[in-house]
């Protein structure tokens, strides 16, 4: 059999494994939005009879035969890069002995459970010991990964392949200290936004959001939205939806998750259909899928512009909602408050949620800082960034899921995310002379389109940085964020 | 090992099986109501994946060999009976080759959409050359089954285990004199019900319908209802979901079509829990399941005293709605009328449908009749039984999509149904004293606490007929379905 061959052997079962994945995928999908509730214990039976499918296929002792058959030089552009994602996926799955991953997935799937108690209870302590097992789990598996080298890289590059620990510190470290002059500078200032009052019909704010999803590209014919506890994104390929959340006082959050969702979706459903069911057909990478949702979200969707036509639209559902122009409305939008909550925090305050989260779990890896010492190294950093003293539990330590269930090295690509937003905004801008007057008409045609040419249609083509860079045709860094921060929020403070 | 040990090995590979068939199951619920439309040919990938699993794991060589070294009577009953079940199972697996199974799929999959041409063309001739082709792989496929045996039985056994052609054909020789006559009685009474005319909002109809679904005992924790082209249950265990349709002219379609589909659901959820996810974890057979949905929608749902207690809720829900009382309303629900369509036939015409098909379709694979003489058999035997001309294919033999699918074998097991259901509620009657006092209260408590206790608890323990003996405590005939058809309708005709 010839090289070529081969690859399409490889490729062929590759194909059936993607496939199988987007079934498992859509099990999530189904349990938070129409499963009937007594069907969880079957549920979590058949999620795990997909995941041995998926383990079994994934470790499949002919992917190695195949792959040392496979030159590839013999193979274009496409080829050479399905061969590295698959490589990559075949190294890591077979590296973690089964039983290990079967007790990280038998004792996260009990942590999660065991966290939620602990957070009803505002009690660390009852979280303690099984989150010490999922640290002790997650080390040893970051040690099989890791051949030697940071075990924080090798938990991270499952994420964001590529990125280490020791480029995000440096990247973060020039974050913080001008995220935190700034919030002190808009906390601190004359000029305040005012907060939205009121009460706003849930299913306006759905129909709102539909259309919403629509100006920014979204396509029905692959996808749908339904409402769920929390929003997400779900699917690549042909069929990608979403999820979305309504709550009478606040309209924003059904609004900008909304969009947020939209921009994860729009990439999966923008991705050249020759790489459907490959390994270049999905999302290059956490870090990557987040520049989407948030570019969307903030820099498009939160921008002067286009919340003039935002503020037109919700005059036309709502009627006067006691915000007097779209001038006030901005600063509405993007009112600068601290809070204890990462999900709810503004553009200023989200990343140093993030730089906390990933200082307290790169200690928690390297054994630097027991798990019983959490609670305390949470909240005096969180005094330090944020000024405020964490009064429970459920405000501080126990407010996220991912540690419960083994998402050490998750937390970086959203401010990653919010990184390569910044720099891909920078070179849209450019690009697009007169965007913000088509984005005052609710017009996101060439915005989304610039991205979707540029990056989204590449799927997993290069490696995670370097799509970023092709797209903006400059080498991405965290000053082009910082720049956009400090010029709006200044110019929405008066300062 | 010791043999028990053998046995919970198989039946931990078996529960991750039934485990991935549900998966696969809930594959086309979702392609039925909620995928979005442009997401099919992903989801065609998907399906195929799926089928490729569990085709692996049915014909796993393993399974062969726990078989061979278990020994039944170190088993209980329900033990023994899955044994005899996964056995059945891995025998008709493995007698089919890999290459043929690939093939039907291929070809079936094919024919479905130029049988959908075909009938959208009123042309015969486009899809017999591929009916040709189904009908020889369903042959080829049925020479591996039957190992020497009768080839229709070999197909039949796939639907309905231990039922033969010969017996069926007795059985359905003592139906159709006395059906033929019936109708010719009925439809030449002085006395003849109105039809239902209006319009009645269909929301009401969704509304209305779960309240029925309700009081005929589904459960929702472990289901949900929703709209589809064709009404369908879907699911086993924890997680049955049911579809049904609405019309704004035909009230009784939605109503009728959920009832029927809580018959088939009832049955799986209410299969004893400690069979959840095993071989005996589902309906017997298609002619046992039908006997559920039938007995659910005739025998109690368009009983005279059920009927009375619906006018009722049709009243409360659509105000007056032209037709006068309870006795009348009962006609109305009844009303014989002949027609060329299958699934909008009465219950004195339907079996009728199904006998042509029996016939036709014994010939089909027996070889006796080509294809392409099929369209004057149907037109002839249906002018015979139903004293009317076929007008045009769509309402002829291109009405149904089974033979297009390679579905042979499975009509009769409609028929069957309605035999054992006749049988059920003839048992029930007589355990049940105050039955109709119940119903016409619309409380089916007692009537569908028989038959989960009888019958539906058990699943798959016992082989079909003898379940259904095992509930009535006689032998199955068609007797009793006769005499009820009979006493009912020539009552509503005055006869």
């Amino acid at each position: 059999m010839s090289g070529t061959n081969v690859y399409d052997e490889l490729m062929a079962f590759q194909r059936d494994t993607e496939a199988l994945a987007q079934v498992a995928g859509r099990l999530g999908w189904d349990q938070e939005t129409v499963m009937p509730r007594g069907a969880a214990p079957q549920r979590s039976e058949e999620i795990g009879a997909m995941e041995a499918v998926l383990h079994a296929r994934r470790t499949d002792p002919r992917i190695g035969e195949w792959l040392e058959k496979i030159d590839p030089e013999s193979l274009d552009e496409a080829g050479r890069a399905n061969l590295r994602l698959i490589r990559r996926s075949y190294r890591r799955h077979t590296r973690v002995p089964g039983a290990l991953a079967a007790e990280i997935a038998r004792v996260t799937s009990l942590a999660q459970g065991i966290w939620a108690q602990a957070r009803a209870a505002e009690d660390f302590s009852v979280f303690a010991p099984i989150l010490e097992q999922v640290v002790a789990l997650k080390r040893e598996e970051a040690a099989a990964l890791a051949d030697g080298g940071d075990l924080y890289d090798a938990l991270l590059d499952d994420y964001e392949p590529g990125m280490t620990a020791a480029e995000l510190e440096r990247m973060f470290a020039a974050l913080r200290p001008r995220l935190v002059a700034l919030r002190e500078r808009l906390l601190g200032a004359a000029r305040q936004p005012a907060p939205l009052c009121g009460e706003f019909a849930e299913e306006k704010q759905m129909a709102l959001s539909r259309e919403l999803a629509r100006a920014f590209g979204y396509d029905f014919d692959h996808g749908r939205i339904d409402k769920a506890v929390h929003p997400f994104s779900s699917g690549s390929g042909l069929d990608v939806r979403i999820t979305t959340r309504t709550a009478p006082r606040d309209p924003f959050n059904c609004i900008y998750s909304t969009i947020h969702e939209v921009g994860h979706a729009a990439y999966e459903q923008n991705i050249d259909r020759a790489f459907l069911l490959s390994p270049l057909g999905q999302g290059v990478s956490m870090g990557v899928h987040e520049s989407q949702s948030r570019i969307y979200e903030n820099q498009i969707g939160r921008s002067r512009p286009f919340t003039a036509f935002l503020f037109a639209r919700m005059r036309d559902t709502f009627g006067d909602f006691g915000v007097p122009d779209a001038e006030a409305f901005f600063g509405t939008v993007n009112r600068v408050h601290p809070g204890f909550i990462r999900t709810e925090a503004d553009e200023v305050h989200y990343n140093l949620h993030i730089l906390m989260r990933f200082d307290l779990e790169r200690a928690l890896i390297s054994g630097d800082l027991p798990v019983a010492d959490l609670p305390g190294a949470w909240n005096d950093r969180f005094a330090a960034d944020f000024g405020m003293t964490v009064d429970r539990p459920s405000n501080g330590c126990l407010q996220d899921v991912h540690w419960s269930v083994g998402l050490f090295g998750y937390f970086p690509t959203y401010t990653l995310g919010n990184v390569y937003a910044g720099c891909l905004y920078k070179a849209m801008r450019e690009a697009v002379a007169d965007l913000d007057a088509q984005l005052v008409r609710g017009d996101t045609t060439a915005a989304t389109g610039w991205l979707r040419e540029r990056l989204q249609r590449h799927g997993g083509l290069r490696e995670p940085r370097e799509t970023v860079a092709h797209a903006c045709g400059f080498a991405p860094s965290e000053g082009p964020l910082l720049d956009y921060l400090e010029e709006k929020f200044t110019a929405i403070y008066g300062l």
